[in-house]
């Protein structure tokens, strides 16, 4: 699906393709068209094979047997990276890994769906590296990335726009939201800004005093 | 595919069914097998009509046009119940109702995929009304459940069991895991315990003294 042989100059957000449910082919094109630095998550190696995708990189923990030389000798140039670690689970891994080696921002898919326990870690792990790298997790039904600074966007009317506190968020304010927040707190399993949306054709803002917050661009298909 | 026309004695969990991803037949069926109360959550109502299955009452805003007549025809008696209410989403407008009628326990299913926003928001609100009903979130992949008090169960060895805290959760004991807790702390974002197991078969028990933790157990397909 991809071929390159380009030496990457790390200004295209690297991509990350965990091990989750699989996006749309089309969403994945999309994220593939410039060909960015690749990084796949483990047993998630053979759907990418299977789609004929050429990687960069492959992290697991490789707790169960592969043939690391035929896999190789099929991408070529590939960096495997063992990551017997215990302490991060494998999207964090990844995470890591790239910010080490320098990259500023990244694209993640197949990180959602299926098992719950790992989708809500995925999920929520991206407040914890929102200063270091610059992080987007897409799936067929959802945009999501964690608020740093003040978030401006221009959004066309009724666009949806969910402000998902990762714990407590204080001092949250937002313009150009249906329902505005006015320095209001937040917090995840009593009080969360779900089901919002864009008032207008027109920008949105979006900053808040403390905390993780989350923001989603989600759309029913 | 149910078929129920005794009085329910509320000895059965109830059910609700909202407007996520579909899980499978079999786990649908399974859950129906009792024919328990049934309530159907807003634009769900035309894929559980599809599925032939009689439902107790059909929670919504109603935002759209429905042909509430030829509906009810279908699944008389039907309560139809409007909950215009904008400060609850339609899963806890399902919960509180229940709550209300006296229902002491429920199962949820169809809350979990599709959008990342209403599935993060379904998902942590569990832990909401973890002390006024008996609540049990079920999907393909997963069973999810809040704890209270002392979590005791009997596993298989290797039955995966994720703690998932909903922001900061304090004093976590667990035995019987393969990574136990002694009074350690879990914070939903950055240290989670998910990817956990039974250590053996055996009893596993988790306690916590502050915060609200999620119990999930999940498998791979």
């Amino acid at each position: 699906m991809s071929s390159h042989h380009i030496v990457k100059e790390k200004q295209e957000p690297a991509l990350i393709i965990a091990n989750g449910e699989a996006c749309s082919p089309e969403l994945l094109g999309q994220l593939l068209e410039w060909s960015p630095y690749i990084v796949v998550l483990d047993h998630a190696i053979y759907r990418v094979l299977d789609l004929g995708i050429k990687i960069d990189a492959w992290l697991g923990d490789f707790d169960i047997d592969h043939n690391f030389d035929a896999i190789r000798a099929i991408q070529e140039p590939l960096e495997i990276v063992n990551t017997p670690d215990q302490e991060h689970h494998d999207l964090e891994k990844a995470i890591i890994f790239l910010i080490e080696r320098g990259f500023p921002a990244a694209n993640i898919v197949w990180a959602t769906g299926r098992r719950a326990d790992h989708a809500i870690t995925n999920i929520t792990n991206l407040v914890k590296y929102k200063n270091d790298i610059k992080l987007v997790m897409l799936d067929d039904y959802s945009k999501i990335f964690p608020l740093t600074g003040t978030f401006e966007k221009w959004y066309v009317a009724g666009t949806p726009v969910s402000l998902i506190p990762v714990g407590k968020v204080n001092g949250i304010k937002t313009s150009g939201l249906k329902y505005n927040l006015d320095d209001e707190t937040l917090v995840m399993g009593y009080r969360t800004g779900s089901s919002n949306e864009a008032e207008s054709d027109g920008m949105v803002r979006i900053s808040a005093s403390e905390g993780d917050l989350l923001i989603m661009e989600c759309w029913d298909l």
